[in-house]
Protein backbone atom coordinates (compact mmCIF):
# COMPACT_ATOMS: atom_id res chain seq x y z
CA UNK A 1 0.00 0.00 0.00
CA UNK A 2 0.95 3.53 -0.84
CA UNK A 3 1.51 5.87 1.99
CA UNK A 4 2.91 9.35 1.86
CA UNK A 5 3.01 11.82 5.26
CA UNK A 6 1.29 15.41 5.17
CA UNK A 7 3.16 17.16 8.11
CA UNK A 8 1.80 20.36 8.98
CA UNK A 9 2.50 23.79 10.90
CA UNK A 10 6.24 23.35 10.68
CA UNK A 11 7.49 26.21 12.50
CA UNK A 12 11.56 27.16 11.74
CA UNK A 13 13.37 26.67 13.53
CA UNK A 14 11.31 25.84 16.97
CA UNK A 15 9.91 22.40 14.84
CA UNK A 16 12.91 21.20 12.97
CA UNK A 17 13.98 18.42 15.17
CA UNK A 18 10.52 17.08 15.46
CA UNK A 19 9.53 17.26 12.30
CA UNK A 20 12.63 15.23 11.10
CA UNK A 21 11.98 12.35 13.44
CA UNK A 22 8.27 12.55 11.85
CA UNK A 23 10.47 12.56 8.30
CA UNK A 24 12.43 9.39 9.63
CA UNK A 25 10.18 7.35 11.37
CA UNK A 26 8.00 8.00 7.89
CA UNK A 27 10.99 6.60 6.01
CA UNK A 28 11.51 3.68 8.51
CA UNK A 29 8.34 2.91 8.83
CA UNK A 30 7.00 2.31 4.91
CA UNK A 31 5.85 5.82 3.77
CA UNK A 32 7.12 6.91 0.36
CA UNK A 33 8.07 10.56 0.86
CA UNK A 34 6.65 13.72 2.82
CA UNK A 35 5.20 16.72 2.21
CA UNK A 36 6.07 19.25 4.42
CA UNK A 37 2.84 21.65 3.12
CA UNK A 38 3.08 25.42 3.53
CA UNK A 39 6.37 25.92 4.12
CA UNK A 40 9.58 25.74 2.33
CA UNK A 41 12.61 24.28 4.22
CA UNK A 42 15.78 23.66 2.78
CA UNK A 43 17.22 22.53 6.03
CA UNK A 44 15.20 19.24 6.86
CA UNK A 45 14.70 18.41 2.70
CA UNK A 46 18.59 18.58 3.41
CA UNK A 47 19.00 16.26 6.19
CA UNK A 48 16.98 13.68 5.33
CA UNK A 49 18.11 13.01 1.44
CA UNK A 50 21.61 12.76 3.45
CA UNK A 51 19.98 10.02 5.39
CA UNK A 52 18.57 8.43 2.27
CA UNK A 53 21.95 8.58 0.55
CA UNK A 54 23.54 7.00 3.11
CA UNK A 55 20.93 4.43 4.20
CA UNK A 56 19.13 3.79 0.61
CA UNK A 57 15.66 3.64 -0.24
CA UNK A 58 14.12 6.52 -2.44
CA UNK A 59 11.75 8.09 0.40
CA UNK A 60 11.70 11.57 -0.57
CA UNK A 61 10.73 14.87 1.35
CA UNK A 62 9.17 18.00 -0.61
CA UNK A 63 8.26 21.17 1.20
CA UNK A 64 6.26 24.59 0.85
CA UNK A 65 3.69 22.72 -1.05
CA UNK A 66 0.39 24.65 0.36
CA UNK A 67 -1.62 21.51 1.98
CA UNK A 68 -5.04 22.22 -0.08
CA UNK A 69 -3.28 21.95 -3.10
CA UNK A 70 -1.72 18.61 -1.75
CA UNK A 71 -4.74 16.98 -0.45
CA UNK A 72 -7.33 17.90 -3.45
CA UNK A 73 -4.37 16.54 -5.81
CA UNK A 74 -4.54 13.34 -3.87
CA UNK A 75 -7.71 12.61 -4.18
CA UNK A 76 -8.25 13.61 -7.14
CA UNK A 77 -6.35 10.34 -8.14
CA UNK A 78 -8.56 8.24 -5.81
CA UNK A 79 -6.49 8.48 -2.68
CA UNK A 80 -7.25 8.37 1.14
CA UNK A 81 -7.09 10.42 3.36
CA UNK A 82 -6.41 9.82 7.39
CA UNK A 83 -5.94 12.89 9.70
CA UNK A 84 -4.45 11.75 13.08
CA UNK A 85 -5.69 13.48 15.71
CA UNK A 86 -5.96 12.97 19.47
CA UNK A 87 -10.07 13.74 19.27
CA UNK A 88 -10.67 10.73 16.44
CA UNK A 89 -11.89 7.35 16.77
CA UNK A 90 -9.42 4.92 18.32
CA UNK A 91 -7.13 2.98 16.31
CA UNK A 92 -8.15 -0.13 17.23
CA UNK A 93 -7.42 -3.75 14.92
CA UNK A 94 -10.55 -3.60 13.29
CA UNK A 95 -10.29 0.52 12.52
CA UNK A 96 -7.28 -0.33 10.98
CA UNK A 97 -8.44 -3.56 9.09
CA UNK A 98 -11.33 -1.07 7.60
CA UNK A 99 -8.96 1.47 6.28
CA UNK A 100 -6.58 -1.79 4.63
CA UNK A 101 -9.83 -2.60 2.97
CA UNK A 102 -10.48 0.32 1.11
CA UNK A 103 -7.14 -0.38 -0.74
CA UNK A 104 -6.38 2.67 -2.06
CA UNK A 105 -3.17 5.10 -1.19
CA UNK A 106 -3.23 6.73 1.89
CA UNK A 107 -1.86 10.36 2.98
CA UNK A 108 -1.59 10.47 6.41
CA UNK A 109 -1.84 13.75 7.74
CA UNK A 110 -0.11 15.38 11.17
CA UNK A 111 0.13 18.64 13.03
CA UNK A 112 2.48 20.13 14.79
CA UNK A 113 0.19 22.79 16.15
CA UNK A 114 -3.12 23.09 16.45
CA UNK A 115 -5.05 22.36 12.65
CA UNK A 116 -7.08 24.45 10.25
CA UNK A 117 -10.81 23.15 11.69
CA UNK A 118 -11.73 21.72 7.99
CA UNK A 119 -9.07 18.95 9.04
CA UNK A 120 -11.79 17.44 10.76
CA UNK A 121 -14.09 17.56 7.43
CA UNK A 122 -15.34 15.07 4.96
CA UNK A 123 -13.74 17.48 2.85
CA UNK A 124 -10.11 17.29 3.87
CA UNK A 125 -9.72 13.93 6.07
CA UNK A 126 -11.90 10.64 5.14
CA UNK A 127 -10.47 9.29 8.81
CA UNK A 128 -9.85 11.46 11.94
CA UNK A 129 -7.74 9.01 13.91
CA UNK A 130 -6.48 8.65 17.63
CA UNK A 131 -3.55 6.89 18.96
CA UNK A 132 -5.50 6.71 22.29
CA UNK A 133 -7.19 9.75 23.70
CA UNK A 134 -4.28 11.10 25.84
CA UNK A 135 -2.07 13.93 24.56
CA UNK A 136 1.59 12.56 23.61
CA UNK A 137 3.56 12.94 20.55
CA UNK A 138 2.79 13.11 16.40
CA UNK A 139 5.84 11.03 16.12
CA UNK A 140 4.65 7.55 18.25
CA UNK A 141 1.04 8.39 16.39
CA UNK A 142 2.76 8.01 12.90
CA UNK A 143 4.51 4.82 14.21
CA UNK A 144 1.65 3.50 15.21
CA UNK A 145 -0.12 3.91 12.69
CA UNK A 146 1.90 3.00 9.85
CA UNK A 147 2.69 -0.26 11.69
CA UNK A 148 -0.74 -0.97 12.06
CA UNK A 149 -1.73 -0.72 8.51
CA UNK A 150 1.80 -1.59 6.75
CA UNK A 151 1.61 -4.90 9.05
CA UNK A 152 5.27 -3.70 10.73
CA UNK A 153 6.56 -3.22 7.55
CA UNK A 154 9.34 -1.75 9.64
CA UNK A 155 10.45 -5.12 10.91
CA UNK A 156 11.71 -6.50 7.33
CA UNK A 157 11.95 -3.47 4.91
CA UNK A 158 14.98 -3.46 2.66
CA UNK A 159 16.36 -0.15 1.26
CA UNK A 160 18.42 -0.25 -2.27
CA UNK A 161 21.50 0.82 -2.50
CA UNK A 162 22.26 1.54 0.96
CA UNK A 163 25.84 2.08 2.08
CA UNK A 164 25.27 1.54 5.26
CA UNK A 165 23.68 -1.33 6.65
CA UNK A 166 22.99 -2.60 11.09
CA UNK A 167 23.91 -6.35 11.23
CA UNK A 168 21.85 -6.82 14.41
CA UNK A 169 23.55 -7.67 17.48
CA UNK A 170 22.80 -8.71 21.07
CA UNK A 171 25.75 -6.96 21.74
CA UNK A 172 27.85 -4.05 20.47
CA UNK A 173 28.06 -2.32 16.96
CA UNK A 174 27.99 -3.99 13.70
CA UNK A 175 27.58 -1.49 10.83
CA UNK A 176 28.45 -2.63 7.47
CA UNK A 177 29.87 -0.08 5.11
CA UNK A 178 29.36 -0.41 1.45
CA UNK A 179 32.23 0.91 -0.82
CA UNK A 180 31.09 2.93 -3.85
CA UNK B 1 3.81 -4.93 34.48
CA UNK B 2 5.64 -2.45 35.29
CA UNK B 3 7.77 -0.12 33.38
CA UNK B 4 9.98 2.85 33.91
CA UNK B 5 11.71 5.11 31.06
CA UNK B 6 15.52 5.94 31.91
CA UNK B 7 16.12 9.08 29.20
CA UNK B 8 19.98 9.85 28.81
CA UNK B 9 22.15 12.22 27.27
CA UNK B 10 19.29 15.29 27.39
CA UNK B 11 20.82 19.02 26.43
CA UNK B 12 19.45 21.74 27.33
CA UNK B 13 17.81 22.83 25.77
CA UNK B 14 17.92 21.41 22.11
CA UNK B 15 16.64 18.01 23.38
CA UNK B 16 13.52 19.66 25.72
CA UNK B 17 10.65 19.42 23.02
CA UNK B 18 12.09 15.78 22.18
CA UNK B 19 12.23 14.55 25.63
CA UNK B 20 8.84 15.58 26.83
CA UNK B 21 7.86 13.98 23.62
CA UNK B 22 9.20 10.50 25.27
CA UNK B 23 8.00 11.65 28.59
CA UNK B 24 4.56 12.02 27.40
CA UNK B 25 4.80 8.75 25.15
CA UNK B 26 6.14 6.73 28.03
CA UNK B 27 2.92 8.19 30.08
CA UNK B 28 0.47 7.43 27.27
CA UNK B 29 1.38 4.12 25.98
CA UNK B 30 1.57 2.78 29.96
CA UNK B 31 5.08 3.36 31.72
CA UNK B 32 4.46 4.78 35.34
CA UNK B 33 7.48 7.36 35.28
CA UNK B 34 10.53 9.07 33.54
CA UNK B 35 13.88 9.44 34.80
CA UNK B 36 15.82 11.83 32.82
CA UNK B 37 19.50 10.68 33.92
CA UNK B 38 22.46 13.08 35.17
CA UNK B 39 20.70 16.73 34.05
CA UNK B 40 18.25 18.45 36.35
CA UNK B 41 15.63 19.88 34.41
CA UNK B 42 12.76 21.50 35.99
CA UNK B 43 11.34 22.94 32.90
CA UNK B 44 10.65 19.34 31.36
CA UNK B 45 9.90 18.45 35.19
CA UNK B 46 6.93 21.25 35.13
CA UNK B 47 5.47 20.69 31.41
CA UNK B 48 5.15 16.77 32.07
CA UNK B 49 3.15 17.29 35.79
CA UNK B 50 0.88 20.00 34.60
CA UNK B 51 -0.07 17.35 31.88
CA UNK B 52 -0.65 15.28 34.65
CA UNK B 53 -2.50 17.65 36.13
CA UNK B 54 -4.67 17.87 33.76
CA UNK B 55 -4.94 14.48 32.00
CA UNK B 56 -4.83 12.61 35.02
CA UNK B 57 -2.77 9.56 36.57
CA UNK B 58 0.37 9.78 38.14
CA UNK B 59 3.27 9.31 35.92
CA UNK B 60 6.11 10.99 37.08
CA UNK B 61 9.61 12.42 36.21
CA UNK B 62 12.56 12.52 38.27
CA UNK B 63 15.58 14.36 37.04
CA UNK B 64 18.93 14.57 37.86
CA UNK B 65 19.61 10.97 38.94
CA UNK B 66 22.86 9.42 37.59
CA UNK B 67 21.99 6.47 35.02
CA UNK B 68 24.43 4.31 37.00
CA UNK B 69 22.75 4.63 40.11
CA UNK B 70 19.46 4.11 38.44
CA UNK B 71 20.27 1.56 36.74
CA UNK B 72 21.91 -0.36 39.48
CA UNK B 73 19.44 0.64 42.31
CA UNK B 74 16.57 -0.79 39.15
CA UNK B 75 19.00 -3.87 38.83
CA UNK B 76 19.21 -4.83 42.81
CA UNK B 77 15.53 -4.44 42.91
CA UNK B 78 15.40 -7.52 40.52
CA UNK B 79 14.02 -5.15 38.14
CA UNK B 80 14.79 -6.11 34.30
CA UNK B 81 16.98 -3.62 32.18
CA UNK B 82 15.79 -2.67 28.15
CA UNK B 83 18.15 -0.77 25.77
CA UNK B 84 16.75 0.57 22.73
CA UNK B 85 18.94 0.95 19.82
CA UNK B 86 19.12 0.62 16.35
CA UNK B 87 21.99 -2.08 16.74
CA UNK B 88 20.02 -4.21 18.82
CA UNK B 89 18.00 -7.64 18.11
CA UNK B 90 14.79 -7.04 16.24
CA UNK B 91 11.44 -6.58 17.92
CA UNK B 92 10.00 -9.41 16.82
CA UNK B 93 6.59 -10.90 17.95
CA UNK B 94 9.11 -13.79 19.66
CA UNK B 95 11.22 -11.18 21.32
CA UNK B 96 8.53 -9.04 22.80
CA UNK B 97 6.69 -12.69 24.11
CA UNK B 98 10.31 -13.11 25.43
CA UNK B 99 10.60 -10.05 27.67
CA UNK B 100 6.83 -10.34 28.84
CA UNK B 101 7.83 -14.03 30.38
CA UNK B 102 10.24 -12.64 32.38
CA UNK B 103 7.53 -10.97 34.79
CA UNK B 104 10.10 -8.55 36.01
CA UNK B 105 9.47 -4.64 35.89
CA UNK B 106 10.70 -2.93 33.29
CA UNK B 107 13.20 -0.40 32.71
CA UNK B 108 13.25 0.64 28.98
CA UNK B 109 16.79 2.78 28.67
CA UNK B 110 16.53 5.69 25.68
CA UNK B 111 19.68 7.98 24.56
CA UNK B 112 19.33 11.01 22.93
CA UNK B 113 22.47 11.16 21.22
CA UNK B 114 25.64 8.32 21.31
CA UNK B 115 24.90 6.62 24.67
CA UNK B 116 28.08 5.52 26.74
CA UNK B 117 29.75 1.95 25.17
CA UNK B 118 28.69 0.33 28.53
CA UNK B 119 24.85 0.25 27.84
CA UNK B 120 25.43 -2.36 25.49
CA UNK B 121 27.12 -4.50 28.10
CA UNK B 122 25.29 -7.08 30.35
CA UNK B 123 26.40 -5.58 33.16
CA UNK B 124 24.25 -2.97 32.50
CA UNK B 125 21.16 -3.56 29.75
CA UNK B 126 19.80 -7.32 29.55
CA UNK B 127 18.82 -6.72 26.34
CA UNK B 128 19.64 -4.38 23.33
CA UNK B 129 16.55 -4.30 21.28
CA UNK B 130 15.79 -2.66 18.16
CA UNK B 131 13.09 -1.25 16.38
CA UNK B 132 13.89 -1.94 12.90
CA UNK B 133 17.45 -1.54 11.94
CA UNK B 134 17.08 1.83 10.43
CA UNK B 135 17.76 6.09 11.53
CA UNK B 136 14.55 6.83 12.88
CA UNK B 137 13.30 8.01 16.38
CA UNK B 138 13.62 7.28 19.93
CA UNK B 139 10.02 8.71 20.32
CA UNK B 140 8.72 5.68 17.91
CA UNK B 141 10.97 3.21 19.05
CA UNK B 142 9.62 3.91 22.69
CA UNK B 143 5.90 3.78 21.44
CA UNK B 144 6.28 0.62 19.54
CA UNK B 145 8.10 -0.99 22.06
CA UNK B 146 5.72 -0.17 24.90
CA UNK B 147 2.84 -1.12 22.53
CA UNK B 148 4.23 -4.63 22.35
CA UNK B 149 5.51 -5.30 25.89
CA UNK B 150 2.41 -3.68 27.34
CA UNK B 151 -0.08 -5.26 24.64
CA UNK B 152 -1.44 -1.78 23.23
CA UNK B 153 -2.36 -0.56 26.33
CA UNK B 154 -2.69 2.59 25.19
CA UNK B 155 -5.84 2.04 23.90
CA UNK B 156 -7.90 1.09 27.01
CA UNK B 157 -5.51 2.99 29.65
CA UNK B 158 -7.63 5.14 32.04
CA UNK B 159 -6.01 7.55 34.60
CA UNK B 160 -7.72 8.61 37.85
CA UNK B 161 -8.56 12.35 38.95
CA UNK B 162 -8.36 13.60 35.25
CA UNK B 163 -9.79 17.21 34.55
CA UNK B 164 -10.11 16.93 30.90
CA UNK B 165 -10.98 13.56 29.09
CA UNK B 166 -11.37 13.50 25.29
CA UNK B 167 -14.70 11.48 24.01
CA UNK B 168 -13.60 10.27 20.36
CA UNK B 169 -15.65 11.56 17.42
CA UNK B 170 -15.75 10.44 13.79
CA UNK B 171 -15.44 14.52 12.93
CA UNK B 172 -14.80 17.32 15.18
CA UNK B 173 -13.53 17.82 18.77
CA UNK B 174 -15.15 16.87 22.08
CA UNK B 175 -13.78 17.21 25.32
CA UNK B 176 -15.20 16.74 28.69
CA UNK B 177 -13.90 18.96 31.53
CA UNK B 178 -14.30 17.65 34.88
CA UNK B 179 -14.83 20.70 37.71
CA UNK B 180 -13.39 20.77 40.84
Amino acid sequence: MRVVVLRWGHRIPRDRRVTTHVALTARAFGAEGMILADVEDEAVERSIRQVTRLWGGSFWVKSGIPWREAVREWRSMGGLTVHLTVYGLPLTRELAEKIKRENRPVMVMVGSQKVPREFFSPKVSDYNVAVGGQPHSEVSSLAIFLDRILDEAWLTLKFDDAKLRVVPQERGKKVLRVKV
